[in-house]
């Protein structure tokens, strides 16, 4: 662990692109990120920082963890001592890598995997709270509920980045809805239609999003290591390189461990339950934009013109 | 529907292998069998009944569900007026496929599959007495829950079959030794050195209770038609039949559909991360049967004798 020169701590910024959590701004505590593509947790007080960094020391040194699974985990560099954002001074920081920074206009989903987000260890009255949220929210219909998520449109448009209040109201029909406009060309224009022509470079193909979970849902059936509580799983892409159809892939990526648990010989049923339920939108959103790219269209509303790739416009 | 003449009435019994839920003894309501293999369960008078009925009849004639997935599921004969087993005259009876009846000296376990068993739906009262007792229960922790069993350990030791607070009282370790000594020939001693002796034949092969999990499992991941809340899986098998190497397979059944809730587009996560769960359970027996029969025995604490189909004596 190392205390950050002050040299070192004018170069650390606001993330540009948090979507869920604290953020650190007016005066408040948050995370932090420089320009070397690490990002700076601040480790919270309640004992939760330290439960979190305990995992990552965990699961880095783990050899039970097939290599194939670590690229869907930050990199963890350890803690550092930090001044804090909210000018409280030094305080230990989470050191991880900055996943975001390999992306230039990214579009993001937080989507906290379970149908509940309690551990069965807990108060009651933790238990309480959580039930009441998950009840509130998708978590228990759906298995997962959407913890925030952004949009880009596109240099004119920019960012459609839904409040903290209008993500925790989503209902089970906006969810869909919004895996839907996260892959379309026209998402930024609230379009009820959207066209859903991303589909394919996005969830589809062999490197897309839907082989991934579906990577992570085996390893799923499988890990009795660890039970994976309120924990989130970051979708994240970058859609001006899909539109001019370079290299970028999408990524998955697990975050917030705060409230993982030892899964003593038992498999993460609540977070395999809810990763499933989730594929199944997934899937459902890019058998759809198959079937609409063959139907010529036909379920939009409007009588469209269809290009090459299917896309209706 | 109609009504049962008493001559066929007095044809009817208390089943003899009911491992869960209200007994025709005593006085008191329960379910009636004859001898053409049908089971007679009252309709609870709450509603439930008349639920479950529902369910059958949409069940039966929904094309939706794929046909070797109904095997998993009883035949349904529609409801009849019956004598009430607890003399209170005449009652609605749901008419089922009596499961046990093919089966000579069945062991049998009854598992409540699901890390929740209320619904979403639910009244707060209901809620919190479900989860009072989910948690209670392995049913938070594993995502199922014994409800009832017995095993079969021979002539002369009959059949074992503990108690309802017992069943209640089975922790995460008892479940994993009970999925043991369910598949072993020395299950009715109470010995904990069970030698999982037909784990290969009940368990493992083609047709046996790991593939058919796996294939009710695969259909659970598309299906977004049905929520089984606080339904049970029943496993059930004739281990003379086995021991005599006859071709009596192994069978799974589903049972108990008061509260089954429309699916309305979204899988049943709750029961499919409670079905992966058992599925772990049940492969890892199997593996280490396997295991032990390499090992020739080294997992023992005595050192035992191995016959050429790893038994161990």
């Amino acid at each position: 662990m190392s205390i950050a020169h002050s040299s070192f701590y004018n170069m650390l910024k606001v993330p540009e692109h948090q979507v869920a959590g604290h953020l650190a701004i007016d005066g408040k505590l948050g995370p932090l990120v420089d320009d070397s593509g690490r990002f700076y947790k601040p480790l919270q007080g309640d004992g939760r920082g330290n439960k979190e960094l305990a995992f990552y020391e965990s699961f880095s040194s783990d050899t039970r963890v097939p290599d194939h699974i670590r690229k869907y985990f930050p990199v963890c560099y350890g803690s550092q001592l930090l001044e804090a954002s909210n000018g409280s001074g030094l305080l230990h920081h989470l050191v991880l890598q900055d996943i975001v920074s390999s992306h230039r206009n990214p579009s993001i989903m937080d989507v906290k995997i379970g149908s509940r987000t309690w551990y069965p260890e807990a108060s009651d009255n933790y238990i309480q709270k959580c039930l009441e949220k998950d009840r509130r929210t998708t978590t228990v219909s759906l298995g997962f509920r959407i913890a925030g998520l952004q949009l880009y449109g596109g240099k004119e448009s920019g960012y459609w980045r839904p409040g903290r209040k209008e993500v925790q109201s989503f209902t089970v029909y906006n969810v869909r809805s919004i895996l839907r406009r996260f892959v379309s060309s026209n998402s930024s224009i609230g379009n009820e239609n959207s066209d859903c022509s991303f589909a394919p470079s996005i969830y589809g193909g062999s490197a897309g999003i839907l082989e991934q979970l579906l990577e992570l849902k085996a390893w799923f059936e499988d890990q009795t290591i660890y039970h994976f509580h309120s924990c989130s799983l970051l979708i994240l892409f970058d859609k001006e390189s899909v539109s001019k159809g370079s290299a970028s892939v999408p990524e998955i990526k697990l975050i917030d461990f705060a409230h993982v648990v030892e899964g003593k010989g038992v498999i993460d049923h609540n977070f395999l339950g809810g990763l499933c339920s989730l594929i199944k939108f997934v899937s459902d959103v890019l058998s759809d934009s198959k079937e609409s790219s063959i139907k010529d269209c036909v379920e939009s509303e409007k009588p469209g013109i269809c290009t090459d790739n299917g896309n209706c416009q």
